[in-house]
């Protein structure tokens, strides 16, 4: 099958082109399709080195190149138009009616939305991370006070991720705590969980998944067989039944989904 | 000023109308904006609840609502429609002229592309964040061999989110290493990091940033003062020049750029 060059192209780092124009490519699951990225073409200088690389694409393959453009400037766009690939422009087709609603012009500038270095949203996002990073499997009582969410689950339950996105995406300050088997031999909950309890969120996993992944870790072990899978995840569901703590199945769902319904589960407030 | 609502609506996560939305938006940036994500509305029944909370805002505020829509299935964004809220269907704008172009209709069906549970591409990305988390400062050298970049810079100058970043958006194996002073006064590069010199990439940043994040977290210490800081970056800086590592400056940029720069001055391939 002949491939498809698809080309995201930006002024800044062109992970709006790469995200939007991606997520439309899904709904195209036959095509074999190849990605590029070129950012930071702020000028008409580099719009012609962009445009020379799209050429050189369109001079090795019959099939003419996607492009997906954030480019804000019109004199910029126009050397990418001019390749002859064809080009999705992403913002006009929505600036121009959103200047109409708002009734004023558009700034012709792109910042991030997730803040710039050195305002106090940036700032709050870096904050996040690391204390995510700091509040990785397993958490100290007194660190739990900046706790926006606790999540609590077995070894390889999609903790760690998860975490790392609500603080990446949102700014939300998310520790987590691995339940062992002697929490889960205990009667209710690990001491250190009990002055939180309003910020607990469940994770669960079918035993059979858990099973798998842990086989990648710790092949043949105690720790990855089925068996003791079956036991940790009963306990674990159990566990949380007992508690009231609201909990979710990741076995089948992406990072994103996850802490999408975790922000529900606890309304959680967005920095961002 | 009246606050203006925008509603990021989505059967999804709302993940991609919010990232698509907010960069539309700040082009808009005297707009005092509230921002609303509905996530997985995959229904009619779901859209009706969306429907009645976008109703309660227009009661609340003269000024119409906004709302990005991604919702692919009609008879779902029918309901928001007849909200009498301005829609900004950010898909369907674009759907028809992708299938004028590839010759085949759209699937109809959104997925992610950083790939769904089960599949490898989902497995390397979590693969790629465990792999950031366990070789935040500081490396081993039997793990260098997995990493396709190692971040070096001394304390503070943005090493760990760069490679968080790096691993949750790219799928790349990302470690650090933190130059302490003993490494900035000696000779050369530090021995850990003489085996793989073609996978670094230096991170400085501004004496007078530096020491303003370092006043963050050990206020008035020498480690935070301006005098430190302008050794520490001087000697970094001289070191980077002297090995031929390209590096760049973290000051005034963003995460994504950084990122993004990364990539390219070290042709890095992304799994997705």
């Amino acid at each position: 099958m002949t491939p498809r060059h698809c080309f995201f192209v930006s002024d800044g780092t062109g992970i709006t082109a790469e995200a939007f124009g991606q997520a439309l490519l899904t709904q195209f699951p036959g095509e074999k399709l190849v990605h590029h990225t070129l950012p930071f073409i702020s000028t008409t200088e580099r719009a012609e080195d962009a445009a020379q690389i799209i050429r050189r694409v369109m001079t090795t393959s019959e099939l003419q190149p996607l492009v997906f453009s954030t480019l804000i400037h019109e004199p910029v766009r126009e050397v990418i138009v001019q390749t002859g690939a064809r080009v999705f422009d992403l913002f006009s087709a929505f600036v121009s009616p959103l200047e109409e609603a708002l009734g004023q012009s558009s700034s012709m500038t792109m910042e991030g939305w997730h803040g710039n270095p050195g305002d106090w949203i940036y700032a709050h996002r870096i904050e996040a991370i690391e204390y995510a990073v700091a509040h990785d499997d397993g958490v100290r009582p007194k660190d739990l006070d900046r706790a926006d969410v606790v999540l609590v689950g077995v070894s390889r339950s999609g903790k760690t991720p998860t975490c790392l996105y609500l603080s990446m995406q949102y700014g939300i300050h998310a520790a987590n705590y691995p339940l062992t088997e002697d929490d889960l031999e205990g009667e209710g909950l690990p001491s250190v969980l009990e002055g939180c309890r309003d910020k607990l969120v469940g994770l669960i996993i079918a035993p059979e998944r858990l099973s798998q992944i842990r086989q990648e870790r710790r092949p043949n072990s105690r720790y990855a067989s089925l068996a003791q899978c079956r036991i940790e995840t009963a306990r674990t569901e159990t566990l949380f039944k007992a508690m009231g703590i609201p909990y979710l199945d990741t076995t089948a769902v992406s990072i994103e989904e996850i802490a999408t319904t975790i922000i529900q589960f606890r309304g959680l407030r967005r920095a961002f």
